[in-house]
């Protein structure tokens, strides 16, 4: 497979970039100026400054969400910074328009490391909100984005980190469907979760109805967590406060070793990780008709023909070129457009549980190599808006 | 003449805003996708971390310019907050397009009043610059303006506050054919300024070549700038220090008193303040073939009519319905345009004087009703921006 790497410089010198802004209106008369600018343009100011709801019906704010990120966390590539994570943002951006109908605006911002600069990375969310309905977090690192996101649930538009609940989301709705396919239920299943970052925390919050309402969440069972030193046990001394935070709802039985300890007689396997962790063998210590959701990019914790080998039913990955791509655009444009139809001031619990039902069931007739709809379904994120925006009016989210 | 009010509302609301955004590059196929986003972009993304100056190549930043507002001296309308700001922005941000071929991303930022705000914006402002090629600074009241943009000469990309600059450029232009068509020179003219806000300290600074490079710049002999007191002289005892310092320059002969006063004998009245101020009487104490620049919007300082009738020469308004309108959209468009090309690390004073000069000379041959380019013409941006070019690479303000 080429990994694109040559094409995609081509593209981005070719078009310098691929998002550009453009004018809607008229601009050619005088009388086009003066409604679209001065004199006229200060009526609509004054309407805002009067009432400002009215900012979402009278400018972009209405309908754009703000890409955010410190480019701590890119693709695999860490902390490359904020010019350099731009290409992802703009990506995104697209994404956005093309999927959703979202106007996003990549925003990529210098912020000194540690808790100063997490501090000042929410003062520029809080002070950029005024221009959004919405602000998509994005490739902020663990345990940054858990402390931006949370310190931003108030200021009255929604604040989403995408690599955070948009995986968990694409992910809960493959998983729904994948047990249907080997015929198990959430409430037996055993689910071993490896890596401990922003995805994987999500996920066990979602799989554990961690904040969620009880009557619309999935929750399993059990779930392990692990990180690269192994098992998340009570055990460990060198767990930082996120992931001692993940032992109130992980690991009950307290067991402690290595992610290939974890999986023995587990009924799923997620990966968000690193590539080849895994192989046939490992799959046969796990339960009958084993799930694997093997996520890491671009080279799965285990093949799909290897997992196969081991007795796996259900194989995802986060590839386009295998069956069942867990593929963050088939959730985050959905969710944030029907917050934005909803006028929703925050993206609730109810409403992604919302976006993964709605997910799952958008299959139809789930089989093992389709527990997930193709990425390129553009009906799909009308879908998922419908869905959230009722869960939004449901879980009163809507703005007055 | 209609204020346009009713027609700008309606096509706000039916356009929801007058900005999108959009993707430059297909996104059909997988294919597309990969090369667009994951796993193709990680290549970019790997070429600007190793060498930042490839974000102006790679992505959007290279075409593109932040219109960046608190809010708070938003037109004639003062402190209307950044929700309400946005209406203006966005139309800066056409303009920016429709004329200077340039993306301009707006953003609204709520920030505290006080030293407190002041610092806050410009840590945004310096947070953000690897998104942007440049900042526009818009619509920030005085004296934070003057703090704000001092404070961001030294980001690497150009930083300027049109409403101090643009303004100051287009007028110096105007000026500088209208003492042609009266056959005056700078070094002989006495010049008021009524206003010593953003745009008049800005004017002020520019006539008197304050920090300007000596060979290119014009230096008029005496500027005396008034507020809403009256004078600005050595005797007032409510002068905050932004104005204490516009004493270092204007003012030499330290006269005290009215706006009335001041232009007794003077050769040109530039008024960047409240309409119907003066009247033909007023003009009459001028010194023979007045300049008159009646800037304030929508009502002039005084109609051309009337400052004709006093005896006037060459009238000019911020208005479009009279002849020599002082625009703005005249100068940003082509000045952040050449700043860009030249990949500038700032916007000199020689750049400003590069883009007055090259405004003037785009007349031709100056009359009294034609001292300034017509603002719809969309041609000048080109030729503004060539002379903003050819300034930066002279005054070494162009990326190595």
């Amino acid at each position: 497979m080429s990994d694109y790497s040559t094409e995609s410089v081509d593209l981005h010198r070719t078009y310098k970039g691929k998002v550009s802004i453009e004018c809607k209106v008229p601009l050619l008369s005088r009388d086009d100026l003066s409604r679209a600018y001065t004199p006229g343009v200060a009526r609509p100011c004054e309407m805002i400054r009067d009432n400002p709801a009215e900012s979402f019906n009278l400018t972009m704010r209405g309908n754009s969400v703000c890409v955010l990120t410190d480019g701590t966390a890119v693709l695999g590539l860490g902390n490359i910074g904020p010019a350099a994570a731009m290409p992802v943002m703009e990506g995104k951006a697209c994404l956005f328009k093309s999927f959703g109908d979202i106007d996003a605006v990549p925003l990529c911002v210098d912020v000194p490391e540690g808790d100063a600069g997490t501090q000042q990375l929410i003062a520029i969310a809080k002070a950029i909100a005024p221009s959004y309905a919405g602000i998509n977090l994005e490739d902020i690192a663990a345990p940054r984005c858990f402390a931006v996101e949370d310190a931003l649930q108030d200021i009255g538009i929604p604040v989403m980190h995408d690599d955070q609940h948009g995986t968990a989301i694409v992910l809960l709705a493959a998983m729904i469907n994948a047990m249907k396919v080997v015929g198990k239920s959430f409430s037996d299943a055993r689910v071993v979760i490896n890596g401990a970052g922003a995805a994987g925390t999500a996920i066990a919050e979602l799989l554990r109805c961690v904040d969620h309402e009880a009557d619309v969440c999935v929750s399993v069972k059990e779930v392990i967590m692990c990180d690269s030193k192994g098992i998340i046990s009570p055990d460990r001394t060198d767990l930082n406060e996120e992931k001692k935070q993940l032992l109130r709802f992980t690991n009950r039985p307290g067991i402690s070793g290595s992610v290939k300890d974890a999986i023995r007689g587990a009924d799923v396997f997620v990966g968000v990780s690193v590539g080849n962790l895994l192989d046939a063998d490992d799959i046969r210590t796990m339960n009958n008709d084993a799930i694997i959701f093997a996520m890491s990019n671009p080279t799965p914790e285990i093949t799909p023909d290897e997992a196969r080998r081991g007795g796996a039913r259900v194989i995802g990955t986060g590839r386009s070129d295998f069956p069942n791509q867990v593929n963050n655009v088939l959730a985050f444009p959905g969710i944030f457009r029907g917050a934005i139809d909803a006028r929703a001031t925050r993206i609730s619990s109810r409403m992604k549980l919302a976006a993964a039902h709605a997910l799952a069931d958008a299959v139809g007739e789930p089989s093992p190599d389709r527990v997930i709809p193709d990425p390129l379904d553009k009906s799909i994120a009308d879908t998922v808006a419908a869905a959230v925006r009722h869960a939004a009016e449901e879980s009163n989210c809507a703005r007055a």
